[in-house]
């Protein structure tokens, strides 16, 4: 069984962006799942995905600082400063961080851990709505 | 053919393990697989998977020497401090490394490069046990 | 349906180079695939793959020089010296890129956005050639 989707992300600010319910309400075919995978694709190169804490917002502010100071705007280094100073750091975020996140299915549910959310992860000032293709594979 | 299954792994200290042959002995199917992915997801927010040299230890060493220096404990930009000095730092490791691997099967075999192995990767001073879904799809 | 397939890449210089044409190449199955994954795998532990800007060359100079600057050679803590400055480097870039990619395949194509491209990330002055293996699943 194959399930494919490409759903649109409205604009979210700059930063970390919890996208857990959002994802699982667009993908009811989930509970028909006794072992599968879901991965998620965003077709954007200055905005990924990844997998942290979904507790304490905390958590995310800190994300933000943490890859602000290591990839900073404006290094002496880049060459590429035509679309402003978030673009190329916003790439190499992206890259850090990864363009797609694949998660277990299992007994009709995502299978994330207990403090586990996805994240949305917006590295533009001024990103705009983001695509998103949802690929879910399973019996 | 679709396998499914959650494994803890004991205790590891902080730092960088090779956990190659303990996951292919958990999944005797693999032999019977000619063409598949291995997924391998860790269901935890401060540990991580990665695929990295297998051979020289000191390799796991400069891991954990580099993350440490890259990615510090007690940076003053950090507000998720009620967890301990370790806990945002393993956050963040965590994104950067990512929460899980997948890894073709060929053969009845997983198709690593020959100094490849797959790591655990323990951000967490005390981290206890960590649960690992593996997850085979293949003909 | 699964393909899969192992195939070797000549020789690039150290730095950010784009291989998706040479992936489509290989690839002709891709047009009958409705719905599915392309998982791209790399063998090796001192060089890595992931999804960026295909379009402007500087972007590819500007992640050479930014991953140079924060994963430098020569570390002071440094202990996997042997194999000369950019060994140990190098294993850490590929460990923060990853050694795979995969990409929706959809309506007989692959699901890339329209700046996005599949970056081969040679990170050894001397890497040599280097094996991938790409596995397509999907009806």
């Amino acid at each position: 069984m194959w399930v494919q989707k490409e759903i649109t992300l409205s604009r979210h600010p700059r930063g970390f962006h919890i996208i857990t319910d959002h994802i699982i309400r667009e993908l009811p075919q989930i509970k028909d799942i006794s072992a599968g995978l879901l991965h998620i694709f965003i077709k954007h190169t200055s905005a990924s995905l990844t997998i942290n804490e979904d507790a304490d917002p905390t958590v995310r502010i800190d994300f933000e600082s943490h890859f602000n100071e290591t990839v900073p705007e404006n290094a002496p280094y880049y060459r590429h400063t035509l679309e402003g100073p978030d673009d190329m750091p916003a790439h190499l975020k992206s890259a850090i961080l990864g363009s797609s996140v694949s998660i277990p299915i299992g007994g009709g549910k995502l299978i994330l851990g207990i403090w586990q959310g996805i994240y949305l992860c917006e590295h533009r000032d001024h990103g705009g709505s983001r695509r998103i293709v949802l690929t879910v594979n399973g019996d």
